[in-house]
Formats: C-alpha cells, structure tokens, sequence
C-alpha cells in the first residue's frame, strides 16, 4: 500500500489528537471532531482513514482505541530506528530535549558537532561526537535517520557526508534545497514560510 | 480573493527557490523545476499560480522576476507587521536568531519569558519582558503576532493571554491544540509528527 507523506503526515497529527481524547476518556470521534482539531476538513479525514482502511459507523463515529491501533500499526516499525541529529547550536538541543524519550521505537542516539567544548560531551541524554566520526558511528550504531540542524552553508555537506553514511531518510531544518540521490526521503521544516503564511492570515484577517 | 492557508504556504516555498534562482543569474523557470525544488507535483505549481493569475509561456516558462514580485504583493503587507515570541528556551533563542533582521516588514519586537535571568536582557537583538506585560507591550508596540515556545502546561493559557491582548495570528510549537476564537488564525509546526513521517519513509525506502 502506497500512502503519499501528506497523508502519513497527517495520520500521525490525527494520532496526536486521539491519544489526548482517549486521556480524556473518550471512546468514539467523529471525522468532524478530528478536522476540527486538525486543521484538515472532515471529507480530507475520511478519505485518510479510507486509504487506511478503517471504518466507523454513523451514529457513533470511529472508535478511538481501533484507530489509535491500526494509525500506529502502520507508522511505527515494530523494530528499533535510530536517529542522528547534526548541529548542536540552540535548535539542535531544543529538539534533543523534545525527542528525548519520547518514543521507545525511534530514538536520538547520537549528536555531532564541529565545536570541542560541546564534542564529547552528553547533551539531553545524547552523545555528541565530532563531524569526523559520523561515518563511524552511522555505522556502529545503524542509524537511518538524520536530523540537519546545521547552518545554511554547511547543509549540502553534512547532507551528503550523512546519506553516503547510511541515513535514507533526512528532517531538514535548514532552509537549504538538498540534492540527494534517489529514494532519499526529505522533510523540510521552513519557520520563514511559516511565519510569512502567519503573518498574510494576521493581515487578511485584521 | 480568498487563497487557502496551503496555497499560501506552497506560495512562500516558491518564493523562497525562486529567490535562490533568480540569485543563480536563472530569468525564467519551469513549473517542473519549482515542483522538484519545493516537493509540490507539478499541476500544483501551475494551479497555484493559477490562483494568483499569474502566466507563463509554454516556450520559456514563467519569469522569476515577475512571479517573484506578485508572490511579494500578495504576502508581503506594506505596513510593518510586528511579533512577540513567548518563551525563549533553547527553540525560542533559535528562533530569535533566525528572523534576526530577516525582513524589513517583519519583526520580532519583544521575547517573554517567566525566568528573571532573562528578563530584562537583549536576546539576539530583541527584548525580553516578564509575562505579566504581556498586555502592556502588545498594545504599546501594537503586535499582532505570536509565536508560542512555551511548555505545553502553559500554552492554553499563554495563548489566551496573547490574543486578549491583540494577537490575531499564532506559530504554535507547543504541541497543544489551541482553543481560541473564530478569527484566530493558528499555524502549529509539531516535530514529533515530522520525525514520525521520515521513520516511516525510512521504513518503506530502507
């Protein structure tokens, strides 16, 4: 079953909001509760948990439990990946504290850096080691995933330096257009295109 | 012209590949080329600008100029927009240091945070106040704006607290779903949904 990333995206920020209902205490949901809670419309719901193939009924929704199960099912390998981060600058170490036990499945478990004084030392429970090693380490510790939180200029390098390393799947923070080969998964996150998009609604709805 | 968030946001990516081009010496570019560089198919790309009633010529494509200069209309409002952000951890000084005089039209114009240490000082060019002038400085600098890197525990409350105060648009990094009032528009860039979508393409591509 091929799933397109928006659709995986937004299966995982469905899960988000039920494990908070299902701390609530709640059973059943409709699609117009999770579109509500998800910025998505509820028909962009339904046809989600199509592809998926998960059904509700009309007059209780979907159950919560069942669909918190087949969502995490199909996200999460039921086998350990592990995760580098690179560039250990102030957004580097808020996300090694966001991630840090987070999940038991997909853990940080090395960081690197150019800078001695943070080489060496364990930052939010993670390792960091110098750029040299991540060959090395990509290795020993089997790591397919790497987060860039390197500046601009150095983005394409580490990028290259990580994929030839062994990492095939990339969350880039660095507002760099990455050339990677083929079958290289990357996901951007861009705070200036966030930010822009806040600031035209602020001025469309003000 | 109503233009969804999406739309707006696919438009800021152009913008951003387009800026690196037309500094690459490019003068036109193909609805393909912008579809690789931003991860949009590219009948996307075409009804985007579509949407803003901006053409090309099948021979020569779309002048990046051009499209460059009616992106900016539309998202770029010619008054100043200002912004606060509230709580400067390690995401928020990040976050500081990135809009740092990125655009002249918008400015982070005042941090809050609840630590004394920080209060009072000039972090990457901005100040920072306590919380409790949250309403004070909104008002006497007029923002408008809010970007929440508070703990979870307090983002219900601090973004209640912003938009009583005047903020009319939200970058929520809390992970919460904010219940705010019609008219509120809230942006929420979550890295645990991110992380859990390479895993997954990890998983499939590896």
């Amino acid at each position: 079953m091929a799933i397109s990333p928006k659709t995986i995206g937004r299966l995982g920020l469905y899960r988000r909001t039920m494990q908070k209902m299902l701390a609530d205490g709640r059973e059943y949901v409709y699609s117009h509760e999770i579109s509500n809670a998800c910025s998505v419309t509820a028909a962009q719901v339904r046809r989600d948990l199509m592809t998926i193939r998960f059904t509700g009924s009309p007059e209780r929704g979907y159950s919560i439990a069942g669909l918190l199960q087949s969502i995490s099912d199909l996200l999460d390998d039921p086998e350990e990946q592990r995760v580098a981060l690179v560039g250990v600058g102030n957004l580097g170490q808020a996300l090694l504290n966001y991630f840090r036990g987070r999940r038991a499945t997909l853990q940080v478990a090395a960081a690197f850096d150019v800078d001695p004084a943070k080489v060496g030392r364990v930052i939010a429970g993670t390792r960091t080691y110098p750029m040299q090693q991540i060959a090395a380490v990509f290795s020993k510790q089997s790591i397919g995933i790497a987060i860039l939180t390197v500046p601009a200029a150095e983005a394409q390098a580490v990028a290259t330096s990580v994929v030839q390393a062994g990492a095939r799947a990339l969350l880039n923070f660095t507002q760099v257009h990455l050339r990677l080969p083929r079958g290289v998964f990357v996901e951007s996150i861009d705070f200036g295109v966030s930010l822009e998009k806040v600031a035209y609604f602020r001025q469309q709805g003000g």
